[in-house]
């Protein structure tokens, strides 16, 4: 009898099996890929969006009006402003570092550079250039080691988040400080990684941290509002500070606010949807004042929206008959979307790939192992620009690139001028270098290159970059520093859609925008990559500040997402599988309707009663790890008629069997771990039996009774009573009647504070808590293991029912998986209770009962049993 | 006993009673603005988003596989395509013709007054311009007469539908003929209306009628899915053709999605919002290939994305000190804001004591009165316009106007250039008539001269126009001919907006960028009157295409909203609101947390029996108007118990008391129904009482017994015991154990059909019916008053059990409202039964149990009992 909690051992389903048909499926049955069966796996707590309206919450209810309400509401405001503002500053902080430290970089080596092009002292320039680089990577590998969970991009962890998983140390403050501070030495290290993913997490941190920062920290700032104290408050601020990220990330607000909906609410709450914009507008334009103030010295303008933006498209004055994009365009960006989702799954597979290597043989060892790696990452990568730009690069005419296309905008320099970053490294006078002006520049700025210049670079050289960024951006892809991918695919992808360009220009000779086909390219492979739709989508537009892009940008991440799915997930969601993470998908699928909610339910349940000595409850949350359990009433009168054949409808037939099972195994383990239980008196619990004692009511005016009676809903009548193994069939068999779902949080928080009372005295004694003393430890609650047994009196009884959540949502055994996993995930529930027609608890649903894993296996299951 | 289906007399609940505590309620009582009383209500039929998974239904999903879901997938995303395609050519046929005729009208009329400049003969010029504009109105009003649900801007309508409410006739094919051609004469007959909202309500029809029309008319487009022909799929689709609309009206794709978001679903399903944002993005794309290609004669280019676009805003190249907008003029913006939402409270004041006015004294009367409003509206406008233009419009130096901002933009020319549309009317040589460039327009063509000319316009003028344009759009709003309010708003708003500009600038000589302002006087003035939100800002920034623009226009909207939300509802709501709608607001104030599920559930119910008689289902059907019936069993055993005081728990006590009552009220209606019945067999029922035959079971293997029995849930016990009014007191009062919900139309269409078994056979001789068959007929069922009762055996029995929905949500009687409010608006559901802990239904919610108003009337009812 478990009420499954929590506990996910997600089995990692490798996508290949998904293309099989079910009838294969069956045919096969339990085949898998072996080789993922072996990664470790961790377990996860779920969040909780529903509100658990016991009666402390209800009191705080009966005192609130209209006009607290407004305050509260104002606060949120306010917190928002916070969150945007502060996103946007530590934005400001990164963009300024990376920008100054690879400005001396570059500065040094640059120089160095040019001397030794005369000289010939090459090696010593690329010394230089190693020191620097591998530097910077041992500074960011470190930080790591403090935080591991700040590695990587971040998006993965606060996809599984917003989704309601609760990955442990992943909105802490000292993930922050090693994931800022990480971010900036990894891309001054001239690794092939990007800063806008860490930011999104920086982000996500500030949001879940700022609003309960202010009521730990500084006492004095004490709001009278106990609110922000719950997983469903915490959740929409780390849906602000995410978008608040992207917000300050590409300069998009509304990208934000989508993103943040499409990887977070399942849940389209408008008054929410209207603050995260707001916080994502405040963040952006927050960075935008700073970096406009410090960059052109004008203090109140507006002109440096986001940390990467794309330049202006635009055709130059007066030429008629440039266009950005035709009709007849479209046919190849279709072509580049399918070529996108090829390379992209390529890249996610042999990522795949790594990944399981890192974790197998790298992370089980020393963890100075991983700092070795992110050493050899950089040293490789160094040498190989190094190398390329020398060996491979084209030595091209100075005088080419200025002919075309110089309306970079004098009103958004994000670059002050694309011709300044052109380098003539290894090359002789007036002609420059065109692989070192990608290699030997900020990453965004080589974009810029990519989209903005016109005739710059040979074919081969695009495609030599392309080959070399592509190979050692997926390597760098999960090296234990802070590394986000979106900067490296889009510059990936522009090198290749300008290679595509160059040869539809020249050699087919097709009046085209290069910059247009750069900006697809850059869409194909991001989009092939990370398989995000409409709010990729919408930052791409936003970054791009044309809404012209609007069709083609679509067209391409759609048919890039769609050829990439065919052979894979995206690279976030292998991640996510990788960890274990039971990420619920967006909808099942139809075929999954064949199931219903009793084929997927956990039947196993803990339960307690509505009044249980606190020994029991002691032994319950001790050998148990169940994160909620029902509050059951035994029906008697039900079983009885049930025994009888007389009860009319009862479909919670099949069920049972297994049920009357697991119980008594149940039973059997609650019993041995009662004899091991430290006191003395609490050894003999099973042999106890209770004299129930049903107070006789006499019916004289039967509505009034009835109306008397509603205050008192749950009689005390079976304070305790243990089922025993010496039951017979029947006895095991009785129906539970169900009341409310409690925590075990709540239950631990009980017994700490002594909520309970004595068995000669009526339950009203007992001591009554408060919702801020309920919620006084959120979100670590204290374990049920800290408790000191030799403060409680075991024969003590608990009154849990004014705790417990009282009407949480419930589905009939018979709903169909589709209705169960929309209530599920729109609702954000944890724990949903699975109640037949009679009102008796059969089963609960809990995450993990909802992965596609599960529910694929169910499937196979019942195509067997057909 | 009603199960109250969806029979909404909405109480038109004033605005101004909201601001009063609810205290201060309590102690005024039921004191109610009399005026609303008065007004005609409607009934309103309810949309049903949740889907039905009865036995027919199952049958479908057997036979669904992977292969299928995809074909079915790929079906829809082509009509995503098509339905985008198709609003993208309705908005083409408007643009076309609406421009030919306004060209037609301002070069004769204009050609005329120019002549006349110097003859004298304005008068002449004038009854020319009435001519045409009387005409063209008429046509329009004619338009409207034919179909009146195609009046106004649709909005309210569309805004309904997507939120649950069928309104008869909304998306019906004469109403899109009639709104698409009226709209073109509306606008074209010079009056102060736009095309915008007819556009989205045209998006909306198309969006309804395609998926669907294909099926009907052409018999030989046969798709192998019975799926469309739901509710749910069509509301899907209607959001789709809404975006679509949005996207075409202002070519703001995003803003398109976010509107039918904002407006529509209160559910975030990410793969429909990729639909619908591909839908827009079609609706887009086809507009502006057709416009760039008629316009331009370049086919293939895309340049002119929306009906309304703003032109680019962009500082003079070469002006370093020129901003759109620095962080001083915010200020200016929230006061802007503030001033934008009071005037739209205003705005909205007017307009809604003007629709009360129309609603009481015109509407009811013949109706050529309204085409004569129509006619005087028109009347009045026009000789405004020539009246202001010839003596209140200043004649300014011709060559002021082309010193400063010539960077219209050649690759967005909307309106080729802006000095073209200066208007030189009643002036001398070498001057130009300020007021006449605003009036002798199109609006649109004002907007861009507000936005984008500098120095034409006196603040004076300016003025006047404001204030005339203010009159007479609020006049116009309500008139029956269709007609938008967004362009009117913008152009309005901009006028307050330059005038600001012009006194910062002229008086304070401030440094500003005068179109900025403009722009925000637009957004403020429109913020204030619609409220809408987060869909404004983004279509709004993508109407100017620069997303620098998205903080101002933010703030500017959230001020404008709340300033006005201070005095009234958006105009749209006012609509809704006098039009009796039961519209679901997005989220319950805090406070209805005070009250819970029994409060507000209807505790009257109408139940059938899993199997029952003909003659019960008729009379049944034929003395309610419910559309929805719980199937239930009487509990016999519970009841027993009940009676002996021994019953462990049943928290239906309390509103057990009132269904009581009730229920032996229905039983005195249901029998006086049958007696006046016209079959002579049918009279005699209510003294009839069958012999219940229980099958006795011998258990032995009490698991087989009971998995055994798990195919044969309903034993058929009552097949037909009405409820007499002979009975005892206890004999009324049994519980009744929820099994199903079944709607009005699939019992009719059992009955049509001839689904029963007569009474000594078993029930699975019953005719089975397929998914086809059920849904055949939508959306317009039979009525139980088609049905020809010689047909029908009324001895027979209907088994309603495959048919029904075995396993709604339900919720229990202690649910708070707001979680009560959430599953009920998130689910998109139309019934919510309300059981009790063991089972038994004790009530039913519906929208209208939901509304504010009744939330506040049971709200005061709880506070007085408290």
């Amino acid at each position: 009898m478990a009420c499954c909690g929590n506990c996910f051992c997600c089995q990692c389903c490798c996508r290949e099996g998904d293309t099989r048909t079910p009838e294969e499926l069956t045919i096969l049955g339990e085949i898998r890929d072996e080789e993922d069966e072996i990664l470790p796996r961790k377990d996860y707590e779920s969040l909780d969006y529903d509100r658990c309206i016991n009666e402390p919450y209800v009191e705080v209810l009966e005192g609130m009006d209209n006009k607290k309400a407004k305050k509260y509401e104002a606060v949120r405001w306010m917190m928002m402003f916070a969150i945007g503002v502060t996103v946007g500053l530590v934005g400001l902080f990164v963009d300024f570092f990376v920008h100054l430290f690879t400005k001396i970089k570059f500065t040094l080596v640059g120089d160095s550079i040019e001397k030794c092009t005369d000289k010939g002292c090459f090696p010593l320039s690329l010394l230089e250039l190693l020191a620097f680089n591998m530097t910077f990577v041992f500074i960011a590998s470190v930080l790591i080691l403090i935080e591991p969970v700040a590695a990587g991009s971040g998006i993965p962890e606060i996809k599984s988040y917003l989704n309601g998983v609760k990955i442990p140390g992943i909105v802490r403050l000292r993930t922050f400080f090693c994931k800022a501070a990480g971010v900036l030495f990894s891309v001054a290290g001239g690794l092939f990684v990007g800063k806008e993913g860490p930011m999104i997490h920086s982000g996500a941190i500030v949001g879940a941290g700022l609003p309960q920062f202010q009521s730990i920290t500084f006492k004095r700032v004490k709001f009278d509002f106990p609110y922000f104290r719950s997983d469903r408050d915490k959740r929409d601020f780390v849906s602000a500070g995410t978008a608040a990220g992207v917000a300050a990330a590409f300069g998009a607000p509304i990208g934000g606010m989508l993103f943040s909906l499409e990887e977070g609410s399942s849940f389209w709450n408008q008054a929410l949807t209207w603050k995260v914009l707001f916080c994502s507008m405040s963040a952006t334009f927050t960075l935008n004042f700073f970096r406009s103030g410090i960059n052109f010295n004008k203090w109140g303008s507006f002109q440096l929206p986001g940390l990467l933006n794309f330049g202006e498209f635009k055709c130059p004055d007066g030429d008629k008959n440039c266009h950005l994009w035709t009709a007849v365009d479209l046919a190849f960006f279709v072509l580049m979307g399918v070529v996108g989702g090829l390379l992209g799954a390529l890249f996610n597979c042999m990522n795949k790939g790594l990944a399981k290597y890192r974790i197998r043989h790298i992370h089980p060892k020393a963890k100075f192992i991983r700092v070795l790696e992110s050493l050899l990452v950089s040293l490789v990568t160094t040498v190989v620009i190094f190398a390329a730009s020398m060996l491979l690069g084209e030595c091209r005419d100075l005088s080419a690139p200025t002919t075309h296309n110089t309306t970079v905008s004098i009103s958004s320099p994000s670059y002050e001028d694309i011709n300044s970053t052109i380098r003539q490294f290894f090359c002789t006078n007036k002609t420059y270098n065109d692989m070192a002006t990608l290699f030997f520049n900020p990453q965004e700025a080589a974009i810029h290159q990519l989209f903005h210049q016109d005739g710059t670079f040979s074919p081969l050289t695009l495609a030599v970059f392309f080959l070399l960024y592509f190979l050692l951006a997926c390597w760098t892809y999960g090296v234990s520093v802070p590394s986000g991918l979106f900067v490296p695919s889009l510059l990936c992808g522009a090198a290749f859609g300008r290679l595509v360009a160059n040869i539809l220009k020249v050699k087919l000779g097709m009046d085209i925008y290069s910059g247009t086909f750069a900006l697809i390219g850059s869409a194909a492979f991001l989009g092939g990559v990370v398989r995000m739709t409409i709010s990729l989508t919408v930052i791409l537009i936003e970054s791009t500040n044309e809404i012209a892009y609007g069709l083609p940008i679509m067209i391409t991440l759609m048919v890039a997402k769609w050829t990439g799915d065919f052979f894979n997930k995206g690279i976030y969601d292998i991640h996510i599988q990788l960890r274990g993470v039971p990420l619920l998908e967006w909808e099942t699928e139809v075929e999954m309707d064949k199931l219903t909610a009793s084929d997927i339910m956990e039947p196993n349940l803990t339960y307690v009663y509505p009044h249980t000595r606190v020994q029991s409850l002691v032994s319950i949350l001790r050998t148990t790890v169940y994160h909620a359990f029902p509050v059951v009433t035994e029906n008697r009168q039900n079983e009885q008629d049930f025994m009888k054949g007389n009860i009319l409808v009862s479909n919670n037939v099949r069920f049972k069997k297994s049920s009357v099972m697991s119980r008594a195994g149940e039973q059997r383990r609650r019993c041995q771990s009662m004899k091991s239980y430290p006191s003395s008196e609490l050894r003999n619990v099973c042999d106890e039996q209770n004299t129930v004692v049903e107070p006789a009511e006499e019916g004289e005016d039967l509505l009034q009774q009835m109306l008397e009676r509603r205050y008192a809903p749950y009689p005390n009548l079976y304070p305790d009573q243990s089922p025993s193994e010496e039951w017979t069939m029947e006895e095991r068999f009785r129906p539970l009647t169900f009341h409310g779902l409690i925590l075990r949080s709540q239950l631990v928080n009980l017994l700490i504070r002594g909520v309970c009372y004595a068995e000669n005295q009526s339950s009203a004694t007992q001591p009554r808590l408060s919702y801020a003393e309920m919620t006084e430890d959120y979100p670590r609650y204290p374990d049920i293991h800290d408790l000191d047994l030799a403060l409680l009196n075991p024969r003590m009884i608990v009154d849990a029912t004014p705790y417990m959540n009282p009407c949480p949502y419930t589905v009939s055994p018979n709903t169909r998986i589709s209705q169960v996993f929309n209530l599920f995930r729109t609702m954000g529930l944890r724990h949903l209770p699975v109640t037949n027609a009679v009102g008796e608890i059969v089963g609960i649903i809990t995450r993990h009962n909802l992965t596609h894993e599960f529910l694929v296996a169910k499937l196979r299951q019942h195509y067997i049993t057909i």
